[in-house]
């Protein structure tokens, strides 16, 4: 079974070709800056003896029709597919399914006219995904195609956890509540952790904490999320590479006040100057530990910042479960500063979680157990792959409707 | 020793008189509405036979230096004093005292000044008490007075814990950071449990939580202030009366834009419109657990998430202090509301909290012990005393200055 996933945003595609039969990837690529002058396009594939090739292209790509063609004739091309109508499905990547859709969903008219109603809730995100869905159902509309929703995870949040404390009308009329995202990868890493424990993932109840660029925790209660830091847009909650996540509100109308910004300086701001770049000027978690290290005291201060608000939220989401089986870091920063796990976890014996400094330490593509055998909460390291649960969850889908 | 506490708003002077020998109150009362056409003025004081009096009088009050007039008036005709100059001191509340104060502060020409240059960031506050001051000086030239600020108490904040992920520039050109208030609160109420508990405040680890109309949680390391909820201003945090507490700031971009709310609107919204009243329409708890009794959704709503959040913000507390000796509750709803304390230390065994759902019932002007014999941190219910705390530390400040 050969399964295409695709991240259309408003001016790239990503796409990955996967093999079900061993989750191998058989090509993958981008395609950047279509509808500018010279876009880029690119494809990485095996031939049949598993030797790698790259290709890359400078032309002008003016939209999504163009970029999805030249990616099908770089896929027929390099011979991972003699067609694409040769594709057992199709598997989209969607940010915002707000309370519409609570699981994946066949791609049909319906599906893509709510996709366009949720615009407002995933203004940065929904319009390109919809571009690139619609332009897909035309190339290919034998295939069948599903879309996967950042949020869909998080549907399982209780009502407590989902609303917040502001006029119920808002909630009434404009479904303002917590949404929450980068689900796919929550659920991805909650089943390989099960799976890694030997525990039914339905009995399982761990932290994960998706550190990216973007950032996110969630609370997993017998495996499904209860809670997560990110709100109604990915703004809030933790401190990420150009987001402030938590702040006081009030902060905004001081500054409207004292500095005369308007709402879109503040989104603007917030949103894309914030975060670790805000405090001490760079984004790169790589480069701030460097500059830390070098004696900067802001990258310092932008570290400190960035693990104790981690470690609140391990605190807080202990709290919310009880009893934790399992803490597990994804995403570039999660996978790879092991200064942020053993940091975000220090001092926090009396919750049962000891990381053991060697074991933090090692290096592994592969799922790592980086707690101590005394730790009662087990802490692990998992490689986070949102393109092989779309991939998954895009199969799973095709086959229930069979 | 006779100390004068006051606590002078906008349109309003509240008023304390301790006798420092045994921390009795002499008299108290009010004067409200000042400046509109009708105010009123209250007083209620103990005789010699240690018999109440209470005194209410309708009256133009023009403004603060009327307002103090009116009190002196009343106190010395209570008999409770013959002359303002017997008073030993006046301590003056004060909301917002910034970086510049991180301690009580005899009050002189330049402590009035810096308290007006804080007015930005205290700007429902610091005016009032301002007014009352310059007043209270005015008439009483020869009455040591001291300056006693909410904020104090927080000012051993680490930095990591009181920076935002905003631009650095904020924090260098406009001091915007976590300030905290509630600060005279946190700090009576754990001497109180110190004391209580025979252990040195400054071994103590406690989670205090004030819990009144505004409510605000500590963090308190060795008898320190190492956290709490309450930030630039005293949007942020818990569930409120009719505050918002912590939200996804994106919301307001999202409201600006869907319902062309102004940054004002938006103020008002979060900060009168929101919290409990927001939910389901009453900011008064009592009323609120009647409704959710008689079958109200939205007010048990309004109760849940209230006593989420303050579990959260248990946990994320307890992660911060590694170790907790107690957790404090106060405030109205905190001293009051048998539920709530419950509610928000349910499932926290592993934390090492229990309580005790019999000794949680029982009522008590005093301190009274709610947790399990075999709960590991105690947790405690202590009747706050804002005023007889500010007629302390302004007791101390003097003895230190003679």
């Amino acid at each position: 079974m050969k399964i295409l996933v695709l991240n259309a945003g408003s001016s790239s595609v990503k796409y990955q070709l996967f093999n079900m039969a061993n989750n191998a990837v058989l090509a993958s690529g981008m395609i950047e800056q279509i509808g500018e002058k010279e876009s880029m396009a690119k494809i990485k594939y095996k031939d049949a003896d598993d030797v790698e090739h790259k290709r890359e292209q400078k032309c002008a790509i003016p939209d999504h029709d163009e970029a999805l063609k030249w990616m099908s004739q770089a896929l027929i091309h390099s011979g991972v597919i003699e067609d694409l109508n040769e594709l057992d499905g199709i598997g989209h990547r969607v940010v915002q399914g707000g309370a519409s859709f609570q699981e994946p969903a066949m791609v049909n008219e319906y599906v893509m006219s709510e996709i366009e109603r949720l615009i407002p809730l995933g203004p940065l995100h929904n319009p390109g995904h919809l571009a690139g869905m619609r332009v897909a159902v035309h190339q290919s509309p034998n295939v069948p195609q599903v879309a996967i929703f950042d949020t869909a995870f998080h549907s399982t949040l209780p009502k407590y956890a989902y609303m917040y404390a502001i006029p119920y009308k808002y909630y009434d009329d404009l479904r303002i509540r917590r949404y929450g995202f980068h689900g796919t990868s929550h659920r991805y890493i909650v089943k390989e952790a099960a799976k890694y424990l030997k525990q039914d993932v339905n009995t399982l109840n761990a932290i994960t904490l998706h550190l990216g660029n973007g950032a996110s925790v969630a609370a997993i209660e017998n495996g499904k999320s209860v809670d997560t830091s990110m709100g109604l847009t990915p703004l809030e909650g933790l401190i990420m590479g150009t987001r402030s996540g938590d702040i006081d509100p009030a902060i905004l109308f001081y500054l409207a006040r004292k500095r005369g910004l308007t709402l879109d300086d503040l989104d603007k701001m917030l949103n894309k100057e914030s975060g670790l770049k805000g405090i001490c000027g760079s984004n790169d978690m790589r480069e701030i530990t460097q500059m830390a290290e070098e004696g900067d005291e802001k990258a310092q201060l932008a570290r400190d910042m960035f693990n104790y608000r981690l470690k609140k939220y391990i605190g807080s989401y202990s709290a919310v479960l009880g009893r934790v089986d399992c803490i597990v870091f994804t995403g570039g920063i999660g996978e790879n500063d092991s200064g942020v796990r053993l940091k975000s976890c220090e001092n926090l014996e009396n919750f049962g979680i000891i990381i053991d400094p060697l074991l933090n330490e090692m290096r592994s593509s592969d799922i790592l157990q980086i707690s101590a055998p005394d730790s009662k909460v087990k802490v692990l390291v998992i490689p986070t792959n949102e393109e092989l649960e779309i991939a998954m969850e895009t199969m799973e889908m095709i086959e229930k409707h069979h």
